[in-house]
């Protein structure tokens, strides 16, 4: 017996239709006799009727939740129609009735809404994904997926693998090893990005790279990350960085159209860097909404505890319900990033208020109202000290405000480039240089000068593209001057040693006529998110790990036998 | 200045338009004065022209092999056109030029015809690349990749990822081991392939599930196969074996059709394992051409040593011409497959004579004449003993004669599918019963009662798909009842410990409302490998491992910091 219809298909129109249907036993009442199934698949639902006479009677009677059935029947007209359901006009009434399978009771509710803790629904995760909300995630992700393919092939991309048994190079996160058993004490690393092999493409010659690359970071989990994640790779030879923009700008308009049928406007805003931190406090700004950072050192700087440094504000409107308990929390969260304090001041009723007023004469408070065009409700947070902690600091505030007061609008995409990044960050802890991405970004031509002397002056053309206050992607032109990469290694404090061990063969490779090139590596599951709306990656993830990296579903990590040990020449340290 | 065209489209109706260029020199020539480029990208090449008067002179004259050039020039037609070009009517007359990288000079030349031995060629993989032939190899492979997604999105499937980082579950092949960081002495394992999960997806409801997945087996090499590669990998719910092999059908319609514009005859042949055995010697027979195994057991087992067992042979057409030296070899080849020996016949002038004439009186002789239908020039060659020995030894001398006798044409494409496999595989060395192919294959329901007690007899609604000699993938329905898993995992003599520590979630899974189900995995490289017509698996792997496991680009495995194997708990054994 042949399926004829999915369960979400059947309309009024196909009343007196003989079908068949396949699926599962998503409830079962007993009406007084009649007994009515609602058949589930991954389409729908559809009601069933099995009246006392039927003789499919019986079997009906048994069946419990999740039981897999199959069922032939007469479409018909509901008496009372259920408006919530897209097949609530009809229901099926019985001819034939089989189970192709039992189920015991399952461990959580297999409804969109569930009370199951997250352990209980990773553990079975087989049955958590069986609730339509799970199944429409990942639906939408292939979809998605599909739709970046299209459009990259459309303008002559080539999908070109590389492989997932590489090479250690432990710049950066710490690589997942797989020992080697044909070579002692010799071992793969899984990739933490396909960056060196899609360079290579482009040294040999394919010009338009992409893939849909899983990449790999033995990193301690935040909420958002997991030890294994698909990045869209794109890699291109001769194009300028505006170039590259625009196509992978074409790629988000064609998927967004494709998948929410949302029109989004191209070019994106570009910001560069120092202005993006300038002015909403953050390289990946939301740029849904405005509060941005305004300079007030003018205003503040004869206050001697706020002196000697950057001092910046934002102004939240309408805040006159702040209390004294919202002020702290505003506090405590400037202070979890660093801040030295946070003053801040009330306008109400024509007068300032606030935590500096001992500080501010007449003179200074009609100045500050003047100057910061205070109105009734006004309420400004204002951080001082080092420049780049007064910047961030108020960045976390403007989102954490935006988020309480209701501005992140989920249906506006508003997308940019942030531009012209610094090549190096400097770590207090290390007392070195590290690179901002990775150590084949290009600095500008200007910049190479400085390379040796001044890391901090040099910018390079690298390119994050954000949305909605997450960074999708990073991306930049790549160095493929052998001379530069050496002096980038060098900067990063690389001995010849290290150099040749780790990147040897590939600082080899550019000798050979290595073309211009550059390209970005996005973060699917991070897209799929805010397209699907959650702020959880596992939500867009099938078979995630928890937070300690492990997969509650099959117990993995797991120990494995001796021989599996002695076969790959490793032994567990004792601790 | 950017590409106004790539170096393969320039033609005659081109000419006087100003054109800019960039790509390789792949050429340089200095014909008294004259200088003539050859500049290559992917595309193509087109020659450049510069006079001994142009201010780009002395440019032109430092230029060297695979420097990365810019030109921009006007299109001339050519004096002397080169056919074997599809730009060889016209040239560029060189107005600006521009050296964007330079080259030292290659190990390899970067041309299709190459001297360079093959580990050369894989330490300079970026320039073998470079070759036009090996750039087809990997857009064709490119193509075909998504050529199989479009169709399967147009029958419905979704593609859905499956864990990088996933159990260890060793049946079978080895696996490559991940040491956990967080879990001191646990491990995770690469996949042999995405079967358990993409089960637990049609578990979940997904119903048509597919992946060009990535899988990993550590096995020692055979020349077609890497550690690594891509498996197009299928699964379905509710329907039947000849359900999914119609949609698997439609793929390699759709993928001949548009990769190489031929159309395949779809049903395909659908053949018996017992019968392909019986027919042609192989699991995966060659159907490009007949010499099919008959049996001749009544003409010659009255042979002593023939007798016993079974006897069967293949005639070779128009065979005068083989050598006592080429009966030698193909003895030799039918021993190496383990048969006892090879006997043979030939028919020359109306006469028999061979090996074996002592023992076959003048009516014997009329009778294997008449029975065996012989022609002048026919060879008959003879295995006998064990039924599966004779077959196999055969078969080996059917490949290898059609090889031989130039019987295999590389454009015909003879599709089957062998179908209903035995469930188990006796292993005489370990003394027990094997899965055929994995644990997780329905037996047939009419089998089950053998499942216990005779293994032999339990035969699968398994179905390999093969195409001119190779297997290309295999499939099944699975097992969806637990008890029948169960049973199987017993037969196949694991534990209650074993069944539950390495597949304990998965038979825990079966409980919930298991649909019917099955699919397929397919080997993207061997199907790339048989429409670009190599038999080399390295030519579709861009960068491939060597036979002994290596990266010698890369130059990985590697050794790695004591402080990576610290923080994974684990260190190299001391031999």
């Amino acid at each position: 017996m042949n399926r004829t219809h999915n369960n979400g298909e059947l309309r009024i129109t196909d009343v007196n239709k003989i079908v068949e249907l396949k699926g599962w036993v998503a409830k079962k009442r007993n009406l007084g006799g009649l007994i009515f199934i609602d058949i589930r698949d991954k389409f729908g639902i559809t009601q069933i009727a099995v009246k006392p006479d039927n003789a499919n009677y019986e079997v009906a009677n048994q069946l419990k939740n999740e039981y897999v059935i199959q069922v032939k029947g007469k479409v018909i007209e509901r008496e009372s129609k259920n408006k919530d359901l897209p097949t609530g006009d009809i229901e099926i009434d019985c001819i034939e009735l089989k189970i192709l399978n039992t189920s015991i009771q399952p461990p959580i509710i297999i409804a969109d809404n569930t009370d199951a803790l997250e352990d209980t629904r990773l553990k079975y995760r087989y049955l958590d994904l069986r609730r339509p909300c799970m199944q429409k995630f990942f639906i939408t992700k292939s979809k998605i997926t599909q739709a970046i393919r299209e459009y990259m092939i459309s303008q002559d991309f080539l999908e070109l693998e590389t492989p997932i048994l590489a090479k250690s190079t432990p710049e950066g996160a710490r690589d997942y090893l797989v020992p080697s058993r044909l070579y002692e004490g010799e071992f793969y690393a899984l990739p933490q990005s396909p960056q060196i092999f899609k360079q290579l493409y482009m040294i040999a010659g394919f010009e338009k790279y992409f893939q849909i690359a899983r990449c790999f970071r033995d990193e301690d989990l935040r909420a958002d990350r997991q030890p294994e994640f698909t990045q869209i790779d794109v890699e291109t030879s001769f194009l300028n960085a505006e170039e590259i923009q625009t196509i992978i700008e074409g790629m988000f308009k064609h998927v967004f159209k494709k998948i929410l049928n949302v029109d989004l406007k191209t070019p994106f805003r570009r910001i560069s860097y120092e202005d993006s931190m300038d002015t909403y406090g953050s390289d990946k700004p939301d740029l849904r909404f405005g509060m941005v950072l305004f300079d007030c050192a003018n205003l503040f700087n004869h206050i001697e505890f706020m002196a000697g440094g950057a001092i910046k504000g934002i102004k939240v409107e309408n805040a006159n319900s702040y209390t004294r308990k919202n002020l702290d929390e505003l506090t405590n969260l400037a202070k979890k990033y660093k801040a030295k304090g946070l003053a801040y001041l009330r306008y109400q009723n024509n007068e300032l208020s606030g935590s500096i007023m001992k500080f501010l004469d007449e003179a200074k408070q009609k100045e500050i109202i003047s100057q910061l065009n205070l109105k009734e409700g006004d309420l400004i947070l204002i951080t001082y000290g080092k420049l780049k902690i007064v910047q961030i600091s108020l960045g976390a505030l403007r989102s954490f405000i935006a988020k309480k007061e209701g501005l992140l609008d989920p249906n506006r995409f508003e997308f940019a480039w942030i531009v012209d990044w610094p090549v190096f960050e400097w770590s207090e802890e290390d007392n070195r240089w590290y690179a901002s991405t990775h150590p084949f970004t290009a600095p500008k031509d200007e910049c190479l000068q400085y390379m040796k002397t001044n890391p901090e002056k040099c910018y390079a053309n690298a390119y994050d593209i954000v949305l909605n206050g997450y960074e999708l992607g990073s991306g930049s032109l790549r160095i493929y001057n052998q001379d530069v990469q050496k002096l980038m290694f060098e900067t990063l404090g690389l001995t010849d040693e290290d150099i040749k061990n780790k990147f040897g063969f590939f600082t080899e490779a550019l000798k050979y006529g290595t073309p211009p090139h550059g390209g970005i590596g996005m973060g699917l599951e991070r897209i799929t998110m805010i397209m699907t709306n959650t702020d959880n990656i596992k939500d867009v993830v099938a078979f995630p790990k928890t937070q300690s990296a492990r997969d509650l579903m099959c117990e993995s990590p797991s120990s494995v036998e001796e021989k599996q040990l002695i076969d790959v020449h490793i032994d567990v340290r004792k601790s």
